[in-house]
């Protein structure tokens, strides 16, 4: 039987490299596994040795200590990998095929699936719709930071390149389309950017960087992007944005010196319920990055908001953020007729089309996001690092296919 | 010279019939006019003398005092006319022709009017984009609660009725097109509706119902409506519909109770921002509508929120309201992955095609809200017993064109 | 083993009710199946007891030699059944359901069916993408005018009705949602129908007669439907929709009569490649259909196309028919700017909400069609009355679990 | 009085510059003015001194005696001016305001341009929806290859530069806004562009590699673009594109060899009426480029049709050609699920977006269909090099504002 190892949650601020089983068709007992999903035969899932698998700011939440999250769950879902095997309820997929994996596990025939919601899927997390791989309160399917892991539909949720030398030369690339480069894009698109539109992006982390590589892949004429570091800024001029430092004061002063006028045609909320206020020394203030998008998108525009919200928050600023409620403008909203999306990226909505941008060479995501391989065994380094704030994307190769990392 | 007269807010609770001048082609100074727009030269425009004239529930926060409208300022924006004389920039609407009014005034020449985004009109409101007759912070366009009224940019405001006769017939349900139907329809459309929909519509008055019949029409299998006074619902159940009381408790349960499932597909905010908690002597809880929407309507759908919000509110129960400030749930909007349309209704994209609903006999809109002629005299008896909350919708008939009101 | 018999095709205009093998999870050779699926492994498939199957206008196609069908292929792809037992891949779907099965066979895991393509599923039929059961050139798969009937990725194909004694009371109008409702409605939808549109629909057949009631479901204001047969003609007129007699002449002066204008908003092709020409003692005359919507549709109109068009037709009237090319005015159709919307339609994008339709009784779409209940053994003369021009739609009920058919 | 002088079409192959008269607000007889549109008063119109005005393919066919255009009526209808006047109903648009005029002409007042669909515009042409300048059987509205031109409605059409000296920086992009980059943009949105999509495009002429640029500004990953004549094809190469010779046989083998597979997602036609066969030595076949889109399209994709098919040929190849009528492979098309979007491109709903692009430098239009700059008196020279298929578009400066042509 092959050995398997992973990244495993320990404690607000711990992570580590552990032993864990080897996959197999039927879900295991396990931290976070919800009791209704132990048991559950899996014949239609494969299991990957993976390739490459990211860090991505959504697993710094339950790092951080701000989710419930239990000790010893396995962290991941930014996953690419080869097959190594297959269930005998798989029909199309092979092994040898080098695949990406949605972050969103889903089932593909419930009647959210049916209709591309797979963010919704009904059938794989007894608690509520949605699922993802190594997150709490989702269910409980193993976390892919691993050498191994298990893809449950495998016919439905993978998607092949269809050229693996191709393909690898392109990893680092294409490792972005388990999660952010899709829910970049998606932050766009919801934000109605088209050929020629001005987009504001809240947010210069990997997912805030996506969504301008995305903006900019749709047409957009002028994309401004917005944090309080200069680095990350830094990194978003560095493929043709322009930004705003919102820790010098009011971004539609900003805006205005970029566009000659202080609204722009869309607005994306990178940032999620962490967000700070503006100016120096800004304290967490959960509404912030909404109201300033309320006030600087033009109306009847849209705002995009792939940041995550979450139902609940232990470590909230008051009662009102730790169940999720946020004192939002809506009358100004309303005044200016805006529209807003939420939720997770549905990633199968996107990944394909996203796929032929890279192997066409019309993107370049890595470059834009600052991907940064690392081994299995410097995941816990990582963390460390990217929870600082450095302008880089970690993206584990714990088997060093790539030849990019140390031994 | 004609004489005019036209119904007059004069202050918090008080209406009054007043004498008006007769309008010109050119913007004249008077209560609520923005100085900006005296003097403005309306060669585009029309002038219609009013066959009906409706009483809406935003005029009732004016009457109210939640704003700050000042004393004299002529009330209505609901309007059908016939037109009587038109200025020299018209072209193709003609004195004799019967129409309908949208309640949104627009230039027919700026980009958001290009796009069918006329209740942000750019050029007709100097304050901020959209604008209405007879309302505060519009830019002072005399409202229509009157014997004649000017419209401006006839040619692209004005709904031609095909035939005069005809509509007289139906003028009951045609007066609706000028704002309630299509804005209540417009509610339907942005949460979604598609036939075979489940749609829980928030509030019984005027526009809710409106909501309710156009769900119909757009083919929703089930409609709930809900309210706190069995009045208003007994109306909506009269025309098909499913009811809740939320005076009585969880909608979820009534919910259950008709669907078999405590969600629905659809969910329309009719109430806006004056709402009330659920429950026995339930108090003002601006965000409580928007709250409940978010936890009845399944994951993945849309909320309509055709319900006015306001970025100022004088009588608002707290700081926050009173600056249009709600404490939104907004975790679990994103949770479920919901969207959110807010604004004005666009009347222009919808009213041709309810017109012709109406005159063929598709929906019956002005039974269903109930649809009261009163005469102008009785203006104010209308805007009292609205404010009551019965399950009226006045229509005010200036010169008894219906045949349907005392002299 | 359970025994199984079915409809087979004999010959231009013989069918014969005939014994066949009880299905099992891997394909079998057989009339009509490319070799290229013999053999294939079916563990995602289930078997349903057919409740049941109706007689398509598309099967008389082949019946009436217009197609390469073989001798022995067993006919029938619009049905509902009970499943009886699943296979090993099968996890939601389970033995009791009662299901309706939508006629394109897909497989939920192509790049198509991921979109709600699964009119085109990539791996079902080697020919070409999209497939049908019992159909020529559709890869093979059995016709479920039998007994018993297999079908295949059943987690995805089946629509499972909620209640199962509830179903029953509605089955002539559920039986429709396999094939003709939403192939009616998709036609309404593609030609852009939405409340208060004109609607010409070109045939009175049963696709015809569904684009109506699914015209009507969308809102349309008004519904023409075009046909040379009166009996046909009066069917529509009895649920609400105006005619014309296109044996009568031109239908603009029809049209005229009834809107008041010689141009419909929305055109509808429900007849497809065997049309006739307008006028007594009409021919064959395969493009007049489309090059008459294109008359009658106004500039900027819409044509959905449901009715069938084929790549070859072995009695078409000349060489390019045979080749299934028509002389169309495209020159008009461009000065109007009209679009066109071809081919199959995807059940599965329409069949739960057209469910939902029915079940709350929104639609009689089994009255509308004169949903005409008879036994297995009956089939034959089906075939041979429905070939006649009966404004009646033939229901196999093989089992005789409605009721209606004599023992 | 200012006087004017302009190109006049005198006959087949033959166009001379001519004396014609100062526009006046109201329209004069003339060589095609319809009789119903003589003594039209435009209170709403402005008058520009032409910047730039273009020679479009479309002329070409007037030009080459292919309709039943008049001798001496004023040709071009891509128009960027200057306004120097304007009519009393006015009201936004200044003397001075530098601006693109779309070439199709609407009233902005219209059923159909409120919807946005000003390519049918119901009241500027008496004989049927829609019109241009300076085109046959268009109404008569005076062509802008002149000095001076009158443009109608000129609040609604007219799209202002935001900054004159930076737009005569980039004119001869921007020139490109008044037909056919829109129109390329539309034929690629209307062919389902998307990130992502490959694409073929018929035609190397102008309005194909506009549709080129547009695809690319789209977020295309492989833009494919044929063509008979090999320098039009390295034009097309030369920002990017694959290309295809269709000189040299079937394109399908072009496509494999550059996709992997023969069949691209997206087909647009920019080629027309007055298409010839593959191959060497091909002979007009107008039905050809339509089948071969058929052919090459995937499996429900879309084809976007700008290029222009008319009503009435007297060039015609054979009587059908002659009233627009083609032998087209419907059922082809129905089996692969495709659909079809015509007619002239509404450049509204376009320009402003394509402007924003031009100013912020995401496309160089100019360059890629090889603007080339000359005086009015060149114009005959221009149109007689255009014809023999030059890899140019040539742009005429009139009053050589540009100070790009010899005096």
């Amino acid at each position: 039987m092959t050995s398997n190892r992973g990244v495993a949650y320990k404690g607000p601020g711990e992570v580590e490299v552990v032993d864990l089983d080897y996959p197999t068709y039927e879900l295991q007992d396990g931290p976070g596994v919800n009791p209704a999903n132990v048991g559950r035969k899996l014949p239609h899932a494969a299991i990957l040795k993976v390739v490459t698998t990211n860090i991505c700011g959504s697993d710094q939440h339950m790092v951080r200590g701000r989710t419930t999250a239990p000790a010893g769950l396995i962290l991941g879902h930014e996953i690419t990998g080869e097959v190594v095997e297959v269930g005998p309820g798989v029909e199309f997929i092979q092994p040898g095929d080098l695949c990406s994996v949605p972050f969103n596990i889903s089932c593909g025939r419930c009647v959210n699936c049916k209709t591309g919601r797979t963010e919704i899927c009904l059938n794989v997390n007894p608690d509520r719709p949605g699922s993802a791989y190594g997150y709490v309160d989702m269910g409980g399917w193993v976390g892919g930071q691993a050498e191994y892991v298990l893809v449950p539909y495998a016919d439905w949720n993978l998607l092949r390149f269809p050229d693996k030398d191709q393909a690898l030369e392109k990893i680092l690339d294409l490792t972005m389309l388990s999660d952010i480069f899709p829910t970049g894009f998606h932050g766009a698109v919801s934000a109605g950017v088209k050929p020629g539109s001005s987009v504001y992006i809240a947010g210069a982390g990997p997912v805030g960087l996506a969504a301008a590589v995305g903006a900019q892949l749709l047409g957009a004429s002028v994309v401004i992007v917005a944090d309080m570091q200069q680095e990350r800024l830094d990194a978003a001029r560095a493929f043709g944005c322009e930004t705003v430092n919102v820790g010098e004061g009011d971004p539609r002063e900003g805006i205005a010196k970029i566009l000659g006028r202080e609204e722009v045609d869309c607005g994306v909320d990178a940032v999620g319920f962490e967000a700070k206020g503006h100016g120096h020394g800004a304290k967490e203030a959960p509404a912030t990055v909404l109201n300033s998008l309320m006030d600087i998108t033009k109306a009847g525009g849209a705002l995009g908001i792939p940041g995550l919200y979450v139902t609940g928050d232990p470590g909230g600023v008051d009662a009102a953020a730790q169940e999720g409620s946020l004192s939002l403008r809506l009358g100004l909203g309303w005044a200016k007729a805006l529209s807003f999306t939420t939720g997770q990226c549905p990633v199968m909505r996107y990944h394909r089309q996203l796929m032929e941008a890279i192997l066409h060479d019309r993107v370049q995501i890595a470059k834009a996001v600052n991907a940064t391989p690392i081994s299995l065994d410097d995941a816990p380094r990582g963390y460390a690092e990217f929870d600082s704030g450095v302008a880089k994307k970690f993206v584990i190769d714990p088997h060093n296919t790539t030849g990019l990392v140390a031994a």
